[in-house]
C-alpha cells in the first residue's frame, strides 16, 4: 500500500511542507528510515535524528519543521497522525469469515456476518458473537456471552460464562475475563467460598493486553468504560469500575470495589487498594502504591529509584531511626532554648 | 431456587427476626435489592444502606439487627453466613459426565466415575482422576498427574508432569502449575540449566485465581497446605510451602524455599524474598516487601501511599539526604553541647 | 540411568575424594538423601546437614570437602557441576517425532526433521520450524515464526506472527511473544491505537518462565540476547533490549524502549522505567525500582522490609513530615550561631 503525502494532508488535515505527490509505503523511526519511509517527532529526545533522517516525509510540529531536511507533515500532534497513518499503511489482515472444522461451537450459539472462529476454539451455549469478529486460536467462550462487532480476541483468551464486550475491542492472548473475584469469608472451619454472581461488562474500543486478568463482580458487575486500554499483565479485580479513556500499563493491579474515574493514566506496576475512588483525570507514576481515595485531579507518586546497595542500606537504616532523630531535635530544641533564655 | 428464612435460620443456626416463611430467591447488595432478595451487613462502611434496602431479608450481627426495617437473620459472622446461603441459591452448574470427542485423552488414564473431559483437553499418561473432577476446555494435563474428587479446573489449565492436586480444588483459567522453578547456575561459558525434578502437590480445597504459576521443587516439592487460597496472577517460585488455610491477594509473589505459615494473610502486590520463614498467623499489607523472615504473628506493613508529585519529589530527596541531616544534628549537638559547658 | 563418581570426575574435571566407582543414580538434598543419591554443597546456610548426609556422594568445594562423611566431588563451582551432573541423570524426555492428528499445521509451514507437534497445536503459514523442536499441547504459533532447531515450547505457548526464536530455546507454558505493544496516541477524540508493526527477536539458548509477555516492537524489534532467562510472569515491553547472559526473577517488568545490558541480574518484582539504559554486570534486587538509567556496574537496591504495621505508621508519618523537621533544624542551626556569636 502506498500513500501520497497530498492525501495525508488532506485526510489529517496536516499543512503539508514539500511535493505532494511524494509516496510512502512504510513507517521507520527517523534513525533506520529509507526512502519510502514515513517517520515522526513527537519526543524531543529524538530531535537529534531529525537532521540526518533518510525518510520521505516526516510527521512533526510547528516549531520542529524548520530543522526537517526532507518533506513534512506539520500538526499538533504528530504521534496521534502518524498513528493514523500507520493504520492505513498497515491494516488488520482480513478476516477469513467462517468457522473453522475443528472449533466447538454450541448450536445454540448466533455467529454474525463475516465472524472468523479460528482452530481449536470453544464457544458455549446461549452466546452471541457480533458481525466481523474474530475469534483466534484456542480462545474458550463460554455460555450466554455477547461480543460486540469488529472486536477480536487473540489466540487462547478466555471469557467466562455471561461476559459482556463491546464494539471494536481487541483483547490479547492469555487474558481471562470473567473468573471468580477472591471472595472468601472466614469462618471457624476454615474459608467459605463466596459465589461470585455478578459478571464484567465492557465497553467500546477496549485494548486489553497479554495475559491480564479482569474478574467478574461477586453480587454487581465489574465495568470497564469506553476506550479503556489494559496494557500486559493487568489484573482488576471485582466489582472495579474504570471511567472511559482510562489507561493502565503493564502489571498493574486494582483491588476490589474501588472506582477510578475518566481519562486517568495509570503507570506500571501500580497497585490500587480496594474500596477507593479515584477522581477523573489523575495520574499515578509507575510503581506507585494508591491506598488511599484521590479526589483532585493531578499527577502523583511515591517511589524511590534504587541506589547502590550499600548507600541504600544506610538511607533505610537512617529511615528506620527518624524516631530517634526526631527525638534528638526535640532535646536540642529544648536545650537551645534553655540557653537563649539563660542569657 | 428458593429458600425460607426459616430454613436458613435453622441451618446456619442463625436467630430470625420476622416471618420465617419469607422466601428469598437472590442475594444482592443492600442498596441494589429488591423482594426476593438477601443482602448482608458485615462492613460498617454500608451501614448508611440498611435503613432504605427493599431486601426481603438482611443477615447482620445482633449490633445491627434494631436498624434492619426488613425481616433478618442474626449471627457472629454475617460474611460467611451469607456465603452460604449464596452457595445454595446459586448452586455449581451440574456436570456434564463424559469426555469431549475433540478432547485427546491418553489410553493409559485414569478418568472417575462422573468426570467431565471438555473439548480440546489435552490428558497424558499415567494420570489418574477423581470422581466427579470438571477439566475445563483446552486445559492440558500432563503425564502422572493425580487430581482429587471434585476438584474443577476451568479454561486453559496447564498441570505439568507428575503435579497431584487435592480434592474439591477449582484452579482457573490461564494458571499454570508444574512449570520449571528458576534454577539456573552460573558458568564461565554462561547459564547452566539445573533440572526441576521435584513437583508440586496441593492439598484440599485449594482455590487458585487466574493466571498464576506455582513452579515445581529443585529437588523436593513446592507445596500448598488444605484450604489454601490464592488470587490471581499469584506467583508461587520453587519450593515454597504455604501452611493450611493462608490466603494470598492478587499478584503477590514468594520467591524460592520460603515457608509460609497457616492461617496467614497477604495482601496483593506484596513481595516475599526467597529462603525465609514466616510464622504462622501473620498478616502483611498490601505491596509489601518481605526481606527477613517473621517469627511473631501479627500484621505487618511498608507502604508510601502516593503523594502529589511535586511533593513527593521533595520528599524523596530529603530521604536519600538524610545522612547529611543527620551529619548537621550531631555538628549542632555538638555545637550546643560547647555552649552549654562554656557557660 | 547411573553414573559413577569416576565418570563424573574426568568429564567435568573435579578433582575426586573416594571409590570412583560408586554410582549414583539421583539427586537429592543433603537431608533427604540416601543410598544412590548425589547432592551438592553450594550454600553455606546448608552446611550443617553436611555431616550427616547418607548421600552417596557429594558435590562441594575444597573449603568444604574436610567435612564430608561421604565420597565427594571437588570443585570450585559445585552447583553448576551438580547442574550437569543432574541434566545427565534426568535427562529431557525424547521426542515422539510427528504431528498428533488433532493439530493444525498450515500446508505451508516447513517443519524439521525430528519435531513433535502436540495435540491441539495451531501453525500459521510460512512458519519454519527448526530440527528437533518440541511443540507442547494446545500451543498457537502464527504465520512466518522462525523457530532454531532444539527449541521447546510447553503447552498453550503464544506466538504472534513473525516472531523468530533462536536454538535451545524453552519458553514456559502461558507465555505469549509477539503481542502489540502498548502503543497508544493521545487525540481529541480519545486514544488512537498506534500498530506495532515491529516484531520480536530472541537469541539461542533463551529461557523463558510461564506465563510472561514478549510485546512486539512498535517500529524496530524488540530483542532479547543468547542465555538470557526469564521466570515466570516477566513483562517485557516494546523495543527493549536485553543483552546476553542477563537474568531476570519473577514478576519484574522493563518498560518501552530500554536497553538492559550483558550478564545483569535482575531480582523479582523488579519495575524498570522506559527509556533507559542499563550497563552491563549490573545487579538490581528484588523489588527494586529504576526510574533512572545506570552507568556504572554494581549491586543497585531499594526496598524497605515490613515492619510491625504501627511502627511502619509512625515511620512513614515521620518520612512525610521531613520537610517540617528539616525546617526545624534550620531554625535551630541559626538559632545556635546566633547564641554562638553572642558570647
Amino acid at each position: 500500500m502506498a500513500l501520497t503525502l497530498g492525501e495525508i494532508a488532506v485526510r489529517f488535515g496536516c499543512e503539508l511542507h514539500g511535493d505532494p505527490d511524494t509516496a510512502v509505503i512504510a513507517v521507520a523511526t527517523l534513525a533506520g528510515a529509507g526512502p519510502g519511509d514515513i517517520g515522526f517527532l513527537a519526543n524531543a529526545a529524538y530531535k537529534a535524528q531529525l537532521a540526518d533522517t533518510a525518510a520521505s516525509a516526516v510527521i512533526l510540529t510547528q516549531d520542529d519543521a524548520p530543522d526537517c531536511p526532507v518533506p513534512c507533515l506539520v500538526t499538533p500532534n504528530p504521534y496521534a497522525i502518524y498513528a493514523h497513518v500507520a493504520q492505513m499503511l498497515y491494516p488488520e489482515p482480513p478476516l477469513q469469515s467462517g468457522v473453522h472444522p475443528s472449533a466447538v461451537v454450541d448450536d445454540d450459539c448466533q455467529l454474525g456476518a463475516g465472524v472468523e472462529v479460528c482452530a481449536g476454539v470453544v464457544i458455549g451455549a446461549g452466546t452471541v458473537i457480533g458481525d466481523r469478529a474474530y475469534i483466534g486460536p484456542n480462545t474458550v467462550i463460554g455460555n450466554n456471552v455477547t461480543l460486540g462487532a469488529d472486536t477480536r480476541l487473540f489466540a487462547q483468551v478466555t471469557l467466562y460464562d455471561g461476559v459482556t464486550l463491546g464494539e471494536r475491542c481487541r483483547i490479547h492472548a492469555g487474558t481471562v475475563v470473567g473468573s471468580d473475584g477472591f471472595g472468601i469469608a472466614p469462618s471457624d472451619t476454615g474459608w467459605v467460598k463466596v459465589p461470585q454472581i455478578g459478571s464484567v461488562v465492557i465497553g467500546n474500543d477496549v485494548e486489553v493486553g497479554a495475559n491480564c486478568c479482569i474478574d467478574r463482580g461477586a453480587i454487581d458487575d465489574t465495568r470497564l468504560g469506553d476506550d479503556v486500554k489494559l496494557d500486559n499483565q493487568v489484573q482488576i479485580a471485582h466489582n472495579v469500575v474504570i471511567g472511559a479513556h482510562t489507561a493502565i500499563a503493564g502489571q498493574s493491579g486494582v483491588a476490589g470495589s474501588t472506582t477510578i474515574g475518566e481519562r486517568c493514566l495509570i503507570g506500571g506496576s501500580v497497585a490500587v487498594s480496594g474500596h477507593l475512588t479515584v477522581a477523573d483525570n489523575v495520574s499515578v507514576m509507575g510503581r506507585g502504591s494508591v491506598s488511599r481515595s484521590i479526589d483532585q485531579p493531578g499527577v502523583y507518586s511515591a517511589v524511590f529509584s534504587v541506589e547502590e546497595a550499600g548507600k541504600w542500606r544506610k538511607i533505610a537504616a537512617r529511615v528506620k531511626r527518624l524516631d530517634a532523630m526526631a527525638g534528638k531535635l526535640r532535646e536540642l530544641e529544648s536545650a537551645v532554648k534553655k540557653l537563649a533564655a539563660g542569657k
